[in-house]
């Protein structure tokens, strides 16, 4: 698989993770930040389910694989950087382990 | 300005940077990446001007400040881990310094 990879990227994982944006194709809801590696990348690619690399467990993590709530791979598009990738996804539940749809939920008070 | 700030997320600036991912208010589009430190993030509350830190020249970033395309604050919103925030903007000029509106420009061929 190395040689599809786009040598930006490819640079981006050898030099360590790359974050990765999940985004809601049909709302445009930003669900959550992560983390791939080259095999999180790949896995995702070749399964078309998003798969990241988690850094508490030092491990693959397919999303949903515990709790249900896949997220279905509809584009990856990265950055001028090549050091991070917006991914865009069907979703199959609620991105965050609280329920919410969006891990980012906790707004900050703008009037201060 | 401390006391202000959520402890979840005055810990993650604690431990180091913090990813922000700045979001078009308007078309909902995903424009950046980048990052912040609490100085970035309290004077981006104080101005309404994303400010982010810069890890090349490891100083505040002003977005725009060259360019003029700048980016007026809207909202933030942080995530479930404390150290990731969704900054929704008004974009005055384009995000990338390509020219292109989101830095996420170059898509990945899922055929593969």
């Amino acid at each position: 698989m190395d040689a599809s990879i786009p040598s930006k990227l490819k640079a981006a994982f050898d030099r360590g993770l790359v974050a990765a944006i999940a985004q809601d194709v049909e709302t445009n809801q930003v669900l959550m930040l992560a983390w791939m590696n080259e095999a999180a990348f790949t896995q995702t690619l070749k399964t078309k389910r998003v798969t990241y690399f988690s850094r508490s467990r030092q491990q693959l993590w397919v999303k949903g694989e515990t709790s249900g709530n896949f997220q279905e791979l509809i584009s990856m598009d990265f950055d001028c950087d090549g050091d991070a990738i917006l991914v865009k996804v069907k979703i199959h539940g609620p991105a965050c382990h609280t329920g919410n749809v969006s891990c980012f939920h906790e707004s900050i008070n703008l009037d201060q």
